[in-house]
């Protein structure tokens, strides 16, 4: 409660001070969305300036501000996180649901006739500005992208991060970079472009074979590339490559510049250059730094399907990595079951106690993601996370659902899990036995290659939705290798638009996790990572279907047996005698008897 | 072959004729697309100029000339028919594949600089026209839309129909048309539209509560119509309405204008009006009447979604309908089992007894479409047509697929079915059994109301796709009510863009018809048409299921029991069992007999 008052002050004193910058320079409204000059996922603190204004911590969320009404839109996975954290502000919450209003429905709507709406360009997508301004056009009002209004009353603003950036070399890294920037090239002249400029940290990181740590959980570094057909430049800042990271990249031909130098690098790309960007994943304030006479060719940055697309070699490993952290949960689950009415267990125990297993693993760099730890009710918040000041003890009947994973050399991982605690009740074991059914749906489907991704959703949830149930969220979103727990282009989500590059190819990494949610009651999620391997070939075209990637016991005990088909059993005890196959050399002790218990055919 | 080559002839001297009229005229390229100014399915003689000019009589294709090239682009329903009747002309097959360059593609690369491309505006989809235009910018290159060539060459063009406009009158039309007028006006008014312009044939039809036969197996008529919050005026020309429909017209406050009037309808619409139109469903060379300062509000006819839904009053006469059209085709199923082997059945006397069966059912008034009877090989062509002088005897093994589907005055009907030969293979039977399977699969479906239709296609097709089959149309297309047989907003197809009008609501009817094609051997598709009923609300929403419409048995001796799952026997078992139950009431001797056999249970 005292945390919470004192963020509330905090947020009321930072609401005064922008509503007074606003006042002063006329402008009607200031919106501040989640996001950098990288459109990344997750922000370094510099650019946290949403959570900072506002206190809702969740990580997607826009803030509109004006002198008298400050809006919070967030969709279904975040109203009871806001709800909780914008309580005593003068926030709205506005619920973001498919096909109602947004933020920028809003601004359309209130914005007086030419009247200023200001956005920190530097962080605004060129797709998204372009749509702001189309929206303001009927009010004749202006959108101002210029400056970062933040800056001026964000005084304790945390610094860029400044981690040393490290190679990803092989065996793990299989492909030289060299090989992909020649790649990369050849797509670039079929598409008729000359340069290429890059925002995207993944997509930078993939390409020249660097990882970093920036960010919690993803690989990566702050950085831009710009390439050209016969240069390849690295925008760092200086401090984080060492003299041998620098000797290798001059040795590979690739130049080296100041992170900061970016726009100038931007603004000396030759007019009449024919310059590759995907408006989606560049930001507006930095395409303003090109010459008006470069001609923009617009479309998905190569790397993306590149990456996307993992290698034979890189399975190889993916597997190996994927043994390595079923061993670490099996580990993690004995120790749970033994200590589950025997210890006082909580949320944050079980983070400690998971993240603790998977760091003894080879291979094994960081979590991939924060611990989603939830038990009961918590569970029914599809992106919660526990803290020191608010977190469940793990007691009484219930389910604990778990979601968790882990970055190696040679892979990534993404998993959830439920875990009965007691007794659960017969509805429980309903929701947990539909959501394997939506899971063993996908899990066995094979589909066309180039099948758009956002089309094989309702597999999944057909067998959800005939008992009237649904999700607010994807099924399934990409993974990359060593590399994003999140990675387009593929999306398996009837709510994404099912674009030409969102087709499925070999090779790509795709979580299945389809859920139910009880609020104020439980939640239920299973999740699997799934391969695309190459299913044959018929006179009606290449076929695809899934390798089922993750190794780890689904927990009968959550299920009623009765309720699954006897193809969905069959499925089950396929996966479990692959699973304790797999992960038995692994272990031993007590670890190895859950496995033996927990894979026992039904 | 003499038919063939005279066509061929004929094909030659036009071609030729319309050359010459592009070298006077200093065109690079003449478009001729399958269309009207009402941008129907079927088309009216006097519209087929595409037929005409290129031999190729499928209902959808798109031809392109110039001085050194013809070509025809056809998507894959099309392609045997194309090479067939294209053989021998100098017209090259350009074959229509999902993402792979069309027309308009062709036309972007090969104009010359500054070119010219002509297309007749009068039956361009204005957002197809805009298409085209953004396209050739690029080489600075001119879209002339305000000629129409071919009247300078086609010299014996057929009249425009001049069928009688009837009434559809109560109790099978069950709302009033001015309801209807009132319902429109009011989304009108939420729009922000003081004009309607509705130029589609069924919208037309439907909101008036009137229909024709002016093309074949579409009881419509041609007309427009403009409404305003006061003004309702149809445009149909003069003959086409006896005095009594005339006078119901005029008490309802319709006013009625010939339809060449349409151009100075438009005309006339008073500048800063706001004028309600889909730009996929009005032609360029109309909207090119309107005053500049009449503003465009674009947006999907709302008849479109109204007609769509259908009322439980309709669902009654509906399944009355269907028990008809049932009927019908178990008396002429009847005569075919008696008939084969012992007198020659080909092609066409299936299409006569069929049809014969249909006339003589109450309410009936015409064909919904042209029967499709097509034995073995012919069934590999989703749109095969037999003819007079090419059709296939119903004689030896195999399998005969009849797509067929009659208009009632309370409703329309559309149903294949797959009739045993001889003894069809196990290969035949395979496939036969694959497409039930997804027949099944799709009709128990329950899903979320407003799901984009389009995303419903993977449940049908992944049992198909799990052995590596797939076919190259849609699932499912929606059906009107008395009205053409295929109709929108819905469509359960993944070719098809999932846009938000595509969204499934309660009262609409859809087919289900998945298939299997093997060209030069057999094709496969089983299709009823199901309804959209609401099941039932729970705390995730409102959900829809499918009642099947369709009655009638789903032929056993095409099928491998033991490859169907349990669930999927008791729903064909309980299929079959209320197909009996009213049909029976109906029928008598043989064909009573006929159906009490063929529903038997697996």
């Amino acid at each position: 409660m005292n945390t919470q008052s004192s963020t509330q002050e905090a947020v009321s004193t930072r609401l005064a001070a922008i509503r007074q910058v606003l006042g002063q320079q006329g402008i009607f409204a200031l919106l501040v969305p989640s996001a950098d000059p990288h459109l990344s996922e997750y922000l370094p603190e510099y650019w946290q300036g949403r959570q900072w204004l506002s206190g809702f911590q969740g990580s997607v969320g826009t803030l509109v501000v004006t002198a008298d009404f400050a809006g919070l839109w967030a969709d279904s996975r975040y109203w009871e996180q806001a709800e909780r954290e914008l309580a005593g502000s003068t926030i709205e919450l506005m619920k973001l649901r498919p096909g109602s209003p947004g933020p920028l429905d809003w601004l359309a709507e209130q914005t007086p006739e030419a009247g200023v709406v200001a956005v920190d360009g530097a962080v605004m997508a060129l797709a998204s500005a372009r749509q702001l301004e189309d929206r303001l056009v009927v009010r004749n009002a202006r959108l101002l992208t210029d400056q970062d209004l933040l800056a001026e009353v964000w005084l304790d603003r945390p610094q860029l991060p400044s981690c040393p950036v490290y190679q990803h070399l092989p065996p793990e890294a299989t492909v030289a970079r060299g090989q992909k920037l020649a790649q990369l090239r050849q797509t670039m002249r079929e598409r008729g472009a000359d340069w290429h400029f890059i925002a995207t940290l993944d997509d930078v990181a993939w390409l020249f074979n660097l990882r970093g740590s920036d960010v919690p959980y993803n690989p990566v570094f702050v950085a831009f590339a710009l390439i050209s057909l016969e240069r390849a430049i690295l925008f760092v800042a200086p401090g984080k490559l060492d003299s041998q990271v620098r000797q290798v990249l001059e040795l590979d031909g690739i130049e080296v510049r100041d992170y900061d130098a970016i726009h100038a690098g931007l603004a000396a790309i030759p007019a009449g250059s024919h310059l590759l960007v995907d408006p989606a994943r560049v930001t507006r304030g930095l395409i303003d730094h090109l010459q008006p006479a470069v001609r923009r060719v617009e479309g998905p940055n190569p790397t993306t399907l590149a990456k996307s697309q993992k290698s034979a070699e890189d399975l190889q490993h993916i597997r190996r990595a994927m043994e390595q952290d079923g061993a670490a949960l099996c580990e993690f689950f004995a120790w749970l079951e033994s200590a589950l009415g025997r210890e006082p267990v909580t949320e944050l125990t079980v983070d400690e106690r998971l993240s603790a297993a998977r760091a003894c693993r080879p291979g094994f760099v960081s979590l991939s993601f924060s611990t989603i730890a939830a038990f009961n009710a918590n569970g029914a918040m599809p992106h919660y996370r526990a803290t020191e000041a608010s977190h469940a003890c793990i007691e009484g009947d219930g389910l604990l659902l778990i979601d968790s994973g882990g970055q190696y050399l040679g892979g990534t991982t993404d998993i959830t899990r439920m875990v009965p605690v007691g007794t659960p009740s017969i509805e429980q074991k309903q929701d947990c036995t539909r959501v394997l059914k939506g899971v063993i749906a996908l899990s066995r489907a094979r589909f066309p290659r180039g099948i758009l991704s956002p089309l094989l959703d309702a597999i999944a949830r057909a067998p959800i939705w005939a008992d009237q149930v649904d999700y607010g969220h994807g099924t399934g979103h990409g993974v990359g290798y060593f590399m994003n727990v999140h990675e387009g282009p593929q999306v398996i989500a009837y709510q994404a638009s099912a674009a030409p590059q969102t087709a499925m190819q070999a090779g790509m990494i795709t979580s299945i996790e389809p859920g139910t949610y009880r609020p104020g009651h439980w939640g239920v999620r299973i999740e699997n990572l799934v391969f695309n391997r190459e299913a044959g070939r018929s006179e009606f075209g290449d076929f695809l279907a899934f390798e089922t990637l993750t190794l780890c016991p689904i927990d009968t005990r959550c299920l009623l047996p009765e309720l699954l088909s006897e193809q969905e059993r069959s499925w089950l005890n396929d996966y479990h005698r692959q699973v304790r196959e797999r992960l038995a050399p692994l272990l031993e002790g007590s670890a190895l008897e859950w496995l033996q218990v927990r894979t026992q055919a039904l």
